[in-house]
Formats: structure tokens, C-alpha cells, sequence
């Protein structure tokens, strides 16, 4: 089954995900695939075809449970245990990333923060230690670790992509500004978040006006 | 003519900067659609495609001109000038932003962050000052803000959404983890960074296994 679904359909699950959790706090028990398109901004001939990747989830003539719909798109999306993180890079933004609790609270735990800098290594951030780089490959085999964040210089990134998959990793979070190469088997989500600011200049004083 | 133009073709638009930037970096000064195909993946057609929304930018046999190409796409995007933009929340993610040099080059100029924490306002980060929140509206209009970026928690993201729209802001980046709605005439990016995880957490251990 899994092969047959496309990376777009993947995309959009994170998405009903965090809109069944806001259905759920407002107590809301049941819900048409017609009602989540007026919420969500999907038709609801997509979110029927989305569901159908999956078996549809019984949608009964009044609807889906929510809770139940909630439950199996986590499942789904593999949020059903924890997995053990460390995070390349302890400048403002692995800070940043260490500090955000709400990872935790969907089971990514943060083991370790790695950097070069002897003035970090050895501090403690949000109660995870920094750790020296040289260090990194041992800690991935002995701890198991599942998902590495990047977040360091560009020109170090896919140095250091080379060595954690080396090592066993098969998830990579990168916010260094560039593409990393990876293997088929290893996944690699590439965030260029200045990308989003080209995209609001473009509306405001771009190629429109 | 820009009416025309997809969204989708102008997510694609940063990703040519970059790699239009990266030739540049290596002194390549001219480069076909193939082999723009071959570095980022899209296809030479997709490509020429992509351009034409835009006149082409001229391929001649030999293939573009690297620096006109990449001058002409900064153009394009909008990024010919100054942006003045404010962080509304100065926790860890808005003082990692504040912190993030690369959008200042890029003409994203930092002029506040705002919070309403008595212990943070007065403060400076990266030499901009964080102001209290109360003095946002009148801070938007005297200084014709631009760029808003949320920063703050959703159960308040939406009310300083349309306070900063009130006042005059029609665009806005959001970090809080909430789809925001505004009017036509506002663009807004929503970033949901823990989707990135879900996507990685799918591929280890979700549906497909």
C-alpha cells in the first residue's frame, strides 16, 4: 500500500492532523469530510481521496469521529513512540529548536546538542547537554539516534549529513540554507525558511505591482 | 500579466536565487535549462516553463547569462529594496530570528520585536529593542512596517494578526503553530516547522512500515 502514496498526500496529513487536535479541544465529536473542507481549504473530494490512501477511515452517512480519525493519522504518521533527536549546532537557532517543548510533547526528545566551540560545549540547554562534535558518531550508535537537525553553516551541512548517516541515521531536519544529497533510504527535509520572505516581497513590491 | 502567475511557480522562484547565488559563488557564468535540470531537480521543461511566466529571460544557444538571470529573479521576487519588519514575541524562536544576520542581507530589516513580559521589554537583541507590545499599532504607522512575524503563542496569534492588519501591515510571517486569516490584500505565510517532523517520522517508523 505504503509505495503507492505520494509525497503530496504525506504532506497534507500533518495538516488534518493539527486541525482534528483543535476539533478536539472544542469538543467536537463527529465531523463531515464537507465540513473539514470548509475549515480546512480542502475540497472535500480531496480529503475523500487523501482518507482512501488509507481505507477511507468509515465515514458513515454523519460523519467521522474525530477522535478516532485523530488517532489513526498519528498512527499513520508514525506518532506512536518516541524518538531520540540531537540537534547540529548550538547557535541561535539549535537553541532555538532545543527550547521549543512542543517536539517533546509528540515524542521527538531531544538526547544532545553538538557543536565545535569550546565556549558551548559543556553548557546546558532546556537540561540537554552540548556536546563536542568529535563526539557525534559514537553518541548516534550508542543512543540510537533517530532524527538529526542541522543547524549549522552551510558550508559544514552536508559534511556533517555524511557523517550521521554514516553512523545510522536515516532522518535529517536541515535548516543550513542548502540541498542536502542523501541516500534513497535516508529522509531529508530541507528548510529554507528566507524562502518564505521572498515569497511575501514578491506580493508586496515583486513581479505584481 | 502577474495575475497569471501560480502560486506554485512563485514558491519555485527563491529556490532559483539560491542556486543562481551558488553558480555565481563558483564563478559559472552561463548555464542551460539542462543543466539548471541536472543541479536542482526540476526539469528542463518545468524550467523554460517556469521562466516564460516572465518573458523567457532570452536562452540564447548557449544558455542563460548566470548573473542577469539571477538579477532579474531578485527583481522579480521583489527584493530590490528595503523591508522594515517587526517580531511580535520575543521568546526563543522570535530572538533566534532577530539573531538570523542572512535576512538583513537580503534588504529584511529588523526595527523591533515586541512582547508584553516586563522582564524581556527594555531588553536588546541584536541591537533592536524589545518594545512592549501596547506600543505596536502606533510603532506600525509611524515607521510603515512591512513585514510582521508572529511569534507568540496561537491563542493569540490571530488578535495580533488583525490588530497589525488594522494598522496597516499587509504582510505577514507566521511561526504560531495556527493557520491565520486575513483579507485578500494580506499575504501570510504560515509555518508549521513540527510538520517537518511528522514528515521525517512517517518515513521511519509510519504507515509505510
Amino acid at each position: 500500500m505504503a509505495e503507492k502514496i505520494s509525497r503530496a498526500v504525506i504532506r497534507r496529513l500533518p495538516k488534518y492532523h493539527r486541525y482534528l487536535r483543535e476539533l478536539m479541544d472544542k469538543d467536537i465529536t463527529r465531523i463531515s469530510s464537507r465540513e473539514l473542507s470548509d475549515i480546512m481549504g480542502f475540497t472535500a473530494s480531496q480529503i475523500r481521496q487523501d482518507f482512501n490512501n488509507f481505507g477511507g477511515f468509515g465515514q458513515q452517512g454523519y460523519g467521522y469521529n474525530v477522535a478516532d480519525l485523530y488517532q489513526e493519522i498519528a498512527r499513520i504518521l508514525g506518532l506512536v513512540g518516541d524518538y531520540k533527536t540531537i540537534i547540529i549546532g548550538a547557535g541561535n537557532l539549535g537553541r532555538a529548536l532545543a527550547n521549543y517543548a512542543s517536539f517533546a510533547d509528540f515524542g521527538f526528545k531531544l538526547e544532545a546538542l553538538f557543536d565545535i566551540d569550546d565556549q558551548v560545549v559543556g553548557q546546558t540547554i532546556n537540561s540537554v547537554p552540548v556536546l563536542h562534535s568529535s563526539e557525534m558518531t559514537d553518541f548516534i550508535k550508542k543512543h540510537k539516534v533517530d532524527i538529526v537537525y542541522i543547524c549549522t553553516a552551510k558550508t559544514s551541512a552536508q559534511a556533517i549529513a555524511d557523517e550521521v548517516i554514516a553512523a545510522g541515521v536515516r532522518a535529517i531536519w536541515n535548516f543550513a540554507p542548502t540541498d542536502l544529497v542523501a541516500p534513497e533510504n535516508v529522509s531529508v527535509e530541507n528548510v529554507h525558511l528566507i524562502e518564505d520572505l521572498f515569497t511575501l516581497s514578491y506580493f508586496l513590491r515583486g513581479a505584481n505591482k
